[in-house]
């Protein structure tokens, strides 16, 4: 099996029947906070979502009708389907990096890092986006949020885009513009202009936010916003990762430089101070929780409460080689905990707060919520099938809280995008995973030799 | 294939070959505070590990003598193996209890559990704790200590035992007698004596501490510890995991009935006063860090760099439907994260303290230590075989490291329990995991139908 270019194509018909628990995430229909159907059908036609019938309604269609229009069907009898994830902050790219500093902090990291880095090729990125895109394809992730930081030339967004061709995944694409004057921001717009593996793309006027007396940085850092702004892209940086920036009033500083709004999306946004949690509310400027990565480098907790109490949108996200896992499951499942062993309470986080963080709450920090993270008619049939009939799922009380709480990326069954299956029974379709990893191992091979 | 009783016999010789990582946990052994080794091979016989060569060893062998004796052979190219993984404490009968009171504290779980738990049967006891044990083999433990609160009678004893006999894991017993006077210890003393599949009993005098002005738990638990003395059997409770029981000097009470010692394992010791530290480090009491159910709850987090700095030896476990989830590696990789996030460091732990916690200290907490925990010569040949080749987990930079950081289950390729390959390929040997679901199933359903 060669692995090619993947075909970003819809599937022009598409059928689901008899989804046992069907989790859309719009309150609006079926029962409960997360709008759960038991036994409906999905219709998708030309990648969109046509029609979902109930139980109910399908009992009372008429035969012809009931037996479909033309194209694929899946029976998903005994299985659980939810909307595709969506990872909203991710470093697809550190993938050949995984267990590097495994017990450092962030700036141990940093600096265990920085000789990869120098031997860091174009060539390397594309094997190692590719196999992390592997991975988010596995663990149910159909978006995901490529915080493409360390890019050094044009060849880099380059093999980026060459591996999201190959994997069917909807990329949103974070560019940071390496240093030179002027920035290569209009030239990457154009490549990603219609590319069809490109959701969305946002600007990274920097990876962190710059410190006041910083006056080179800080300059740079504004004129990318303001040309991000120019250009209708989003914006993205991380923030407040790190303990020392407490104090730095760096909220502050992006709310100066007219970064801040509901086209901004901040990773991490851990130690916030309470007038912090204002800002972020009063210009519906939108949150990542990475819990995976902040419980690795011990970097802290987001006070996720305290910034649904403000009613921000906060995310979720797994972050790269410092978490050294995509498995989306266990960021769930992580981020719940956290917050609830901290608080020592489980009424800081409900298991439905954490799936809507995982889908629909994603989908609106991305500025994508009218095409994803929930499943309803007219949106893109972006599905993950979750089979609980396994060792560590099954039989359970409440399969909807068993995703966030049982659930393995090896209970994954079907991976639907843009009404197309793109993984069946756990393998990635058309694709040759093999060569996948075995072109990262070789790549991670070069850098570590050259070392 | 059917499933019937697993014959729980030795291989006569098994060889592991070029193994690509292995991890001894022997600090004596290899490099490094784990003992690692590269290459090596590792010789079973009557299911001990008889020999232990280094690549280089293996160089210098006569071809002859390389070739091995005659017996079974892996070929570990590769590979990373580790000792079998100890789950110090879990309640295997609640796997049909996954997914209940997911929004709910311990007591409202309690609550939740109180209707299902009456209409509970010896027959779904069999079926729950054989799924368990079938996720504990695909998640690399070899030896779980079954902590069966609720036993009613005999029969829930014998259901276990029947269960315990078909799935090929070291089993660890930990019974609580029924209400009744005089208790049944005895009996089940006899039961497990030389039960092949048990390899230790504990006696659970009550699920918890009693409270000092509860005169009627106090001089049973009394009872029962000195009945457990007399008889050589270890001691098992939960311990301060609800914050309600932090000024209660719950340890005190443990102290005065002499349930305090090296045979004894508490779960949990979360709302630990410095004094409780104190009186478990004179005691050597050993205690059971149990993150994912402490998350999941909200419990709280248990003071673990406290308890190191004391030097008490802590386990691991994953602690039943609580935390929905026996994923081994989820609790070490949520366990060491827990500590970091908590702490704004990853000074607190080190992953090979998790590792260490999740083998040898686990092995030690259990009294096991001479037997497992480790890969040495003498010791039983407990070993896990896992594949980095794969999406999740490929071209990192520490192995180890990852096998913290990056596994799941879907990674365990190979399984050996007292030198007998159980698990290959990620699927148990000689059993029908499909039979085992479906009748979980059904005795879930029996309960839920009832309700």
């Amino acid at each position: 099996m060669a692995t090619g270019v993947h075909p970003v194509t819809d599937e022009p018909n598409l059928t689901i029947r008899n989804i046992s628990t069907l989790v859309t995430m719009e309150p609006t229909m079926g029962h409960g906070k997360l709008g759960i159907l038991h036994g409906a059908t999905i219709h998708a036609s030309g990648g969109t979502i046509s029609s979902i019938e109930t139980a109910e309604d399908v009992r009372l269609l008429p035969d012809a009708r009931r037996s479909g229009s033309a194209g694929a069907e899946i029976d998903a009898t005994g299985l659980i389907a939810i909307p595709g994830l969506v990872n909203a902050h991710h470093h697809l790219y550190q993938s050949i990096l995984r267990g590097l500093g495994a017990n450092e902090d962030l700036v141990g990291w940093f600096q265990a890092r920085a000789p990869f880095l120098e031997r860091y090729t174009s060539t390397a990125r594309f094997h190692a986006v590719r196999l992390s895109l592997l991975e988010c394809i596995g663990s149910g992730v159909t978006t995901v949020f490529e915080f493409a930081s360390n890019t050094r030339n044009q060849g880099d967004v380059e093999q980026t885009l060459r591996a999201a061709e190959q994997l069917p995944v909807r990329m949103v694409l974070g560019y940071q513009p390496p240093p030179g004057d002027p920035p290569s921001l209009a030239s990457v717009i154009t490549l990603c202009g219609d590319h069809p593996a490109i959701e969305r793309l946002f600007c990274i006027p920097g990876a962190v936010i710059p410190e006041r007396n910083d006056d080179a940085q800080f300059a740079r850092f504004t004129s990318l916003v303001e040309q991000a702004r120019r250009d209708g892209l989003g914006i993205a940086t991380h923030a407040l990762e790190h303990r020392k920036e407490r104090d730095n009033g760096s909220l502050r500083v992006l709310q100066d430089v007219g970064a801040l709004g509901p086209d901004t999306v901040l990773a991490h946004c851990i130690h916030l101070m309470p007038s912090d949690i204002e800002v972020l509310a009063r210009t519906n400027t939108r949150a990542v929780y990475n819990p995976m990565s902040n419980m690795r480098l011990g970097s802290g907790i987001m006070p996720l409460s305290k910034l649904h109490e403000a009613h921000i949108c906060v995310a979720l996200g797994s972050d790269g080689a410092t978490a050294d896992s995509g498995d989306f499951f266990s960021a769930m499942r992580s981020g719940i905990g956290l917050q609830r062993a901290l608080h020592q309470t489980p009424e800081v986080c409900s298991y439905e707060r954490i799936l809507r963080m995982a889908t629909i709450e994603g989908a609106e920090a991305l500025g994508l919520s009218e095409k994803i993270g929930s499943i309803a008619v007219g949106k893109c049939a972006d599905l993950v099938l979750i089979d609980p009939n396994a060792a560590n799922f099954a039989c359970g009380i409440d399969p909807v809280a068993q995703v966030v709480f049982s659930a393995q990326p090896r209970n994954v069954h079907t991976v639907i995008l843009r009404g197309k299956p793109v993984l069946r029974n756990g393998a990635v379709m058309h694709i040759d995973a093999d060569e996948i990893v075995a072109g990262a191992a070789q790549a991670a091979q070069q850098i570590a030799g050259s070392l």
